[in-house]
């Protein structure tokens, strides 16, 4: 240590020219702060002395626990509040990523083994490293131990680059559930850090690993702790990525022939609209989905993101039907995340699927910014017998933090899922985006019109092997117009919450003609719902509505077209009829995209 | 609704003189706010519309949830952002105690039951104000319904005044586990709030409570709500008081003369003590404490408060000995209330005693206040087989979140309290206290002066029936010294925290002479522990060490009334060598006291 200058009740005072000495009063508290440590015991500086005198040394033990946690892809030396983590722009703190990809050899994901099996595997991790400075003789008296909480144990497992030699089979595992602490010898030493768990209800993905300076003071005494480091990391959330990001791949699948509503027609349509916006097209095939066409239902991509390392991250639902395992067994892989949140008894209800579970691009709601938007879940009413999604995914979407969730109500509908009545589309001015709702007020008035053209015998359904009605037909069903009407109280009731949670106003909003029907209580699609769109860039994968013909043209996709089109969007309509719409599904319901990441980091936020 | 101006994207314009009607071009956003309530439908205002037209009645109902938002003792009218709760002098929300105490018939806490049993009962309970207003005709095709979501209605019970007749019998309970919603007449009504549960992990303290209107579309369809008012309550937390609180009630066990070890001379002195100080003493008897007289150990007297309301609360231990039954049977009273955390598998270790649990006085650190002070645990260093508090005990202390706890190492002592080593007096100066610390150094220092000064065979224990020792012969026993120079390291490491946490100076904190022995690898007092002592105002009762005689007088006695007295504290020893001490206890131990809550209000903190 080399001394230049003393803190004297908080005021700096210099060295006095030519003594050795400063003559200091009684009861005057002294700090000393130490550029580098010493090089050996008493070498004519300061002398390197550990504890015993209080507040004296705190802090130079030439000790060091760091990580990146500048987040700027370095370990940074020396750090300062390396025990604090922060939010924003300004923030500091080291990030961890929940080893969820399959690099290694099995079948699992990588975070279950308790080895480093693969470069790879090992990149996914978070670099720590522990510096010991100082001279080397002082050290035969103390010793130095890097330990974790047994809390935070279990979220984490810590591998120690053994002898120096970088050979894979030298990452010894050191930390983590029953090692709650290891001794290390003195030099610099290199950890990665894995994260076992996400963030979720009782876990605020905050886990803290501490370096501890021990004496040994007596052989027969136990040791004592006199200099203490902590290092904290944020294991980072799992994102989703809303309709406004670009598409990278697409997932359908097939289903054959031999099956009752096979949908190779459908598939055709969907490979060249989707071969038009350069995404790469995944099909899964019978043997995978075991007749289960509803991809959009059985998983959620997203991904996860350190400032070293990005992966998608699929996030399985606990629906559980013909595709329950298609994202274990195709979907997680090099690169590619997995994790589910399942239901010990199993008992799930339509609400659970992941067509319930939405989100916003960017918001800002009353000066509050969501720059990664806002997650949406279907929900019910608070009555009896109501259905919800289940507490445990609900959790752990709160968990993330960093797209705060949004409850809506879908449970009107029968099937129940938020992408029957909205979707988000990109537009090049205002917020970025539209919000799409279904509307059955501004269908009436678009089949009025209409009507009032002499259009009235135009019929819904034509050349489809099916009942045909009119528009007249359909304006003098009084029944009909009752159910549209508590339809429409239904989804203005969402638009309220929306406008109130996404800080939108009318303006934001595009109202899609769209008729329901009830099925006891509960809703359904009158004609193919054309909110439940697939939205890829600026091209639009919409199912075909087969209105009535007015002017040589459907007067649904027209007045859609006349809607969107002036936002630089593309209207495909896809004839999703008989493949999927009368199974209660649509464009949306029957894919699943990949986007591409924000290019915003979520530590830059305040949650 | 008198409509005397309008706002036109964002821009409020005056009615335009001599016209009944405003004209606007297409597209324009109205936002229309309300007054006063019409009193019938086309009173030739603007008439009152319920829903359906989006956003431009938002807020019109004549609906409204009210409680004390505003934490001034009065259910308030028509506020604003009710569903958020905020800390701090400018924040708002309001406040609901856990009805714990037992006012009632019972022999349980009043909340256990599902009814109203006294007045006293119901003033524990939070008033919340449903009111509707406006043309009763609308009333015919809305529903009006308060509802509480799945996940609170655990936490909390809500009574409403039935037919408005105020006798008890008339408050019917509405809400709560198995009561999620209750459909209420119209007209203003009150309900009263009965908090269940104390924050605590995974549940944050916050329950809302929501008032949907409902429209009744069609007899065969299913109700829509156009309406939502939401207000939130945050559960009061238990909140410990420091030492330098006013005392109020005193407790001590009586352990009969049949006993091995009987305190009736500790008693005696004890209750001479507590009469200077004009505190009440209740003592706990014989048959209460079944010979358990560590009466510190088994609970901690705390209290909890609203704006209208506030009572003492003890936190029952785990504990669990002789004196299991003394807090629920004989302190859970009228205006007392109780909460506890048991394990279920009672598996307890001696840090799980509240000797163990201590809270600091108010403290800034770093520019960061914590006006109640911060709660103290002693806990273990990171090593196998180390004692901890058990985590459901620690996850209640954080989980109140207004005394932000710090976590000490105090698993090196053979009891392992932190109340062996630390202590907290008022001080007229300085930040109004002083931290005490036992110091071995500090005890070491004094008897070396006492050698020098001549009083080397001036010996401890004189007078008890017990082998007396020298002060030479302490200073020649080298083990002893090792032993101590390895407890002031355990210390010190503590002290190192505590300045660190509590934001203290040396200047802050007073050494109290004291050493301690080695019993296996655990330490206990040699002589007794004089920091262990029952504070009361500026009145220390304080263990008497029995230290050497030099010039007339105990030099330990001396040396810490000289600490201690230039602060106006008044020091008196007291005996509890037989009764307490040598059962590795002192008279901290042995005693509790009930302090007066701090005038601070704990919602005017920002956490």
């Amino acid at each position: 240590i080399f001394a230049t200058e003393i803190l004297v009740e908080a005021v700096s005072i210099k060295k006095p020219v030519g003594t050795p000495r400063w003559p200091l009063h009684a009861g005057v508290e002294v700090v000393v702060t130490m550029d580098t440590p010493s090089i050996s015991v008493n070498d004519s500086k300061v002398s390197f002395y550990l504890g015993n005198e209080y507040s004296l040394f705190d802090n130079i033990s030439g000790v060091s626990l760091d990580a990146d946690t500048s987040r700027s892809r370095e370990v940074n030396r020396n750090g300062t509040n390396k025990s604090k983590w922060t939010w924003g722009p300004d923030g500091q703190g080291a990030v961890l990523l929940v080893n969820c990809d399959r690099d290694g050899p099995g079948s699992g994901m990588d975070d279950t083994d308790r080895h480093v099996q693969s470069s790879a595997d090992l990149q996914d991790m978070s670099p720590m490293i522990l510096r010991t400075q100082g001279p080397s003789d002082i050290f035969a008296n103390y010793k130095l131990v890097l330990h974790v909480s047994m809390f935070d144990a279990d979220k984490v497992r810590v591998f120690h680059l053994h002898n120096g030699n970088e050979s894979l089979s030298q990452y010894k595992h050191v930390l983590g559930s029953n090692k709650l602490s290891y001794t290390v010898e003195r030099g610099e030493d290199i950890f990665y850090v894995e994260g076992l768990a996400f963030p979720d209800a009782g876990f605020s993905g905050l886990v803290s690993f501490h370096a501890t300076l021990l004496e040994v003071s007596h052989k027969d005494l136990p040791d004592t702790p006199v200099f203490k480091e902590t290092v904290v990391f944020h294991v980072a959330p799992w994102i989703m990525t809303p309709n406004t990001l670009k598409p990278l791949e697409v997932f359908v699948c097939s289903i054959e022939m031999d099956s009752e509503s096979p949908n190779a027609d459908f598939l055709e349509t969907v490979r060249s609209f989707v071969e038009k916006t350069k995404c790469k097209l995944t099909i899964c095939p019978e043997v995978e989905n075991r007749g289960d066409r509803w991809i959009q239902d059985e998983m959620e991509l997203g991904y996860v993101e350190a400032p070293h390392r990005s992966f998608p991250v699929v996030f399985d639902s606990p629906r559980n039907r013909g595709l329950r395992d298609f994202p274990f067994k195709r979907v997680l892989g090099p690169n590619f995340g997995y994790v589910t949140r399942e239901l010990p008894n199993g008992q799930v209800t339509s609400l659970d699927s992941f067509g319930n579970l939405d989100v916003s691009p960017p918001v800002t709601v009353g000066g509050k910014e969501y720059p990664l938007g806002r997650i949406l879940i279907g929900s019910s009413l608070p009555r009896f017998g109501g259905r919800k999604m289940t507490k445990i995914v609900t959790d752990f979407l709160y968990a993330q933090k960093v797209q705060a969730p949004v409850e809506l109500y879908s449970d009107w509908l029968n099937v129940g899922h938020v992408d029957e009545f909205l979707s988000f589309v990109p537009a090049p001015d205002r917020k970025g985006f539209r919000l799409l709702l279904a509307n059955p007020s501004a269908c009436y008035k678009l089949f009025k019109e209409k009507q009032k053209e002499g259009h009235g015998d135009a019929a819904l359904f034509k050349g489809l092997k099916r009942e045909e009605i009119t528009i007249e037909a359909i304006l003098a069903d009084k029944m009909l117009h009752h159910e549209n009407f508590y339809v429409q109280n239904c989804i203005d009731w969402n638009r309220s919450i929306l406008k109130q949670k996404l800080g939108l106003t009318e303006g934001d909003i595009i109202d899609i003609p769209q008729l329901f029907k009830l099925e006891g209580s509960w809703a359904a699609a009158f004609f193919p719902n054309m909110v439940n769109m697939l939205v890829l860039g600026k091209d639009l994968g919409i199912p075909k509505p087969f209105g009535p013909i007015t002017d040589g043209q459907c007067c649904l996709e027209a007045k859609v077209c006349s809607l969107l089109e002036p936002l630089g969007l593309t209207c495909t309509f896809i004839n999703d009829f008989f493949s999927y719409h009368v199974l209660s599904g649509e464009v949306h319901c029957g894919t699943n995209v990949r986007r591409q990441p924000f290019s915003f980091k979520w530590w830059n936020m305040i949650p």
